[in-house]
């Protein structure tokens, strides 16, 4: 790989998502050489990435490159390339661009789409965790209607006009709700030629109530404002087959739809190698105690996501959100320069700085700490939060410059196909190059 | 196609590129039926493709949704798709999605880029004339780099650094100085472990001058400003062949490089079935008489780059540039109106605005008819007027956001490799999907 080993300890993180960048910035220009990989060159921005599949921003918009974010820091190396496997007896992981040996690992591999073992639905509905995958759906979405035109079978155009979204978190939800405003604001305009009244977007959620990690007024408030946008949420249902044509659930109601968008869970993104005692089977996480410090192994360490550090307050771990990955990366940073110090690590303790969603425009649900509130001043706190997030001033103003364009104008201009996905292999090569 | 036959006559316009645009835009709420093909949805602003190429501009900022432009026209319809064959006997095209008949056929599909037969440059070199074709070669382009921190052989790491541009017109000069630019501000801080000398720009002209439809003057300028810029320029060099290592030219330097970038030269994107006699052999534009008809048809029409209108002052016609696609596409669409109203038809005459190209920063070349000027002011002049005639007002507030960031901060952040390109299978499947 090309990284030269010098006298100070080296620190690989692998991944540059939220758990992983926070780790590098935390240990910038210290006695460590740090070495970040990831198979992406850019970090990406995931809350956002429906947005960019609903034709709201562009790609660039919400992904910053990870080189640009350690311009100026001494010690930093970045390699492009997807981890194989890590050997803990040597100190040593092996990459799809050779191998490297480390003083300290930290995974921070994030996670991955969870199909629960079903294998049709993994190969035919979508999935949206990277730049690419959203703007595949982004073309998904424009193709069938394009396809839609040209059907002269009701059934079948009824089937291209219709989408499925399963999952009802802040993905399903959200993505449910832009592609209601598509359809109220710029689909009847683009494609005046189609009955706007056969585009159906169902929602669907195998529990009791959407948004479950948010307070029960949230979960009730999303759902009011995505029926007020045409959305149709089924509770208690469960998608269990998807043959590429018709969706199969558990209750009575079965799907025909084109287009399947599978936000139903996500596991942890493991690597081989790392003791299979440590991984919870379930979520494929990996156990971390509250340094971060995974269980058995003496210089690893797991962050984000893909870590499962299970306390009286989380018997399952910490959501895998943004936050609890931002705050773990920090503290491990923290902690690894503490211990080079010879000064005691601090244990992790969460603090919940509150969740939100928003459903569309003026619509959303914030749940602070000591407040709760929905609506107009909702989504402008979402907004702001959003954009406070961002990384890089640039991405910050071209997203500020498109929201207010998009709220101004009620549009959403990126409509561009840019990944033609259905017409040319629908299931093969653009699915794996994500 | 599902297009309801109407007792209008049916214009139907092959390509939505700035000739096919106007022809549609003047046609406008007329009494007629307009329709509207392209392979893509979206119009593309080819003049800024080089940024896109070079990360200084994201996707959706230089291309517009067809579909959007005619939202409010009565009488239009635009169908996804690529015409394969026109069938002058019968006025019916095929295409990809099924046939059409027409009572007007308005040929506006452009140029293509012209290998000169030499099939290894087809297969190996990079091309420039789409979205996803700007974007796979600011791909190859970073992944380029990411393998050359990997090489330890130096004539290898030097190949994987070398650039070479075919051809000296406003694409090849514009594109240089674009990754001249990259060299200077970006690449040497992105990727400190290169030893940045050893990154080649070769700007290759197989004639005399480079910019060689301009003025003397501002052909030797842009020289100037790329050599000031470090690219090596290359006068009275031809490029032979390229077998995805070297660069065989007619002179005693060949070259070895990864990247070729062949800008030497467009012709004609004709469709089958136009008569064979009305194609220039050498071009493969399509001979057209002064009011854009198409020699040896009735109600065949081409505009454009494919247009080839020879006159006393355009003996071999008008130059394949957006203005002169502008003014025939206008005229043409008030002359088919004029038809239909029984009144004349007008001949074209072209008005010469003059020509401009950008080298970089604060350095651009202008030739008005009455005026030409080089240096700062051309390179405000250049952006204004690019600005003005991108399509879209989202598009242009994001444009012009992007180049104060990139003027104040010396950068050029959208580096995001979105088309993974070389790593996957550099020459096959990517490079159709365009």
């Amino acid at each position: 790989m090309n990284i030269p080993q010098t006298s100070y300890p080296r620190v690989l993180i692998i991944g540059g998502g939220f758990a992983g960048l926070a780790v590098a910035r935390g240990l910038e220009n210290q006695e460590l050489q740090v070495v970040l990989i990831d198979k992406h060159n850019y970090h990406t921005f995931q809350p956002l990435l429906y947005q960019v599949a609903t034709g709201g921003l562009e790609p660039d918009s919400i992904a910053f490159p990870l080189r640009k974010r350690f311009n100026d820091v001494e010690n930093f190396y970045f390699r492009l390339a997807e981890v194989l496997k890590v050997d803990p007896e040597t100190c040593n992981v092996e990459t799809t661009i050779g191998s490297l040996n480390y003083d300290i690992l930290v995974m921070a591999t994030g996670s991955k789409t969870n199909f629960f073992g079903i294998q049709n639905i993994e190969k035919y509905s979508m999935e949206m965790k990277s730049v690419p995958q959203a703007l595949n759906i982004r073309s998904l979405i424009l193709e069938n209607f394009e396809e839609a035109l040209l059907e002269s079978d009701l059934e079948k155009r009824r089937a291209l006009m219709n989408f499925v979204i399963v999952g009802g978190g802040p993905t399903g939800v959200e993505l449910a709700g832009a592609l209601a405003e598509m359809k109220k604001g710029i689909l009847p305009k683009d494609y005046p030629d189609l009955d706007i009244r056969q585009m159906k977007i169902n929602l669907i959620q195998s529990g009791n109530n959407l948004l479950a990690g948010m307070s029960k007024k949230a979960s009730k408030k999303a759902e009011d404002f995505l029926k007020k946008l045409g959305v149709d949420v089924w509770k208690d249902l469960r998608v269990l087959d998807y043959d590429g044509g018709t969706v199969i659930t558990n209750g009575e109601d079965n799907f025909r739809a084109e287009t399947v968008i599978w936000a139903a869970g996500v596991k942890g993104a493991c690597i081989e190698g790392i003791s299979v005692d440590s991984i919870d089977v379930k979520s494929n996480r990996i156990g971390v105690d509250e340094f971060s410090k995974v269980l058995g192994h003496e210089n690893i360490y797991a962050v984000g996501d893909v870590a499962c550090m299970k306390n009286d307050k989380f018997k399952k771990g910490h959501p895998m959100m943004a936050q609890p990955a931002i705050q773990q990366g920090k503290l491990l940073a923290n902690n690894i320069i503490s211990d080079l110090r010879g000064e005691l690590q601090k244990s992790f303790v969460y603090i919940d700085k509150g969740s939100m969603a928003t459903i569309g425009r003026n619509k959303a649900v914030v749940d602070l700490p000591k407040l709760k509130f929905q609506g107009v001043f909702a989504w402008f706190v979402w907004m702001f939060v959003h954009l406070f997030s961002l990384i890089g001033f640039r991405n910050k103003v071209i997203v500020f410059m498109n929201w207010v364009y998009n709220y101004i104008r009620f549009d959403r201009e990126t409509r561009l196909i840019i990944r033609p996905f259905k017409r040319k292999n629908k299931y093969s090569f653009d699915k794996q190059n994500v």
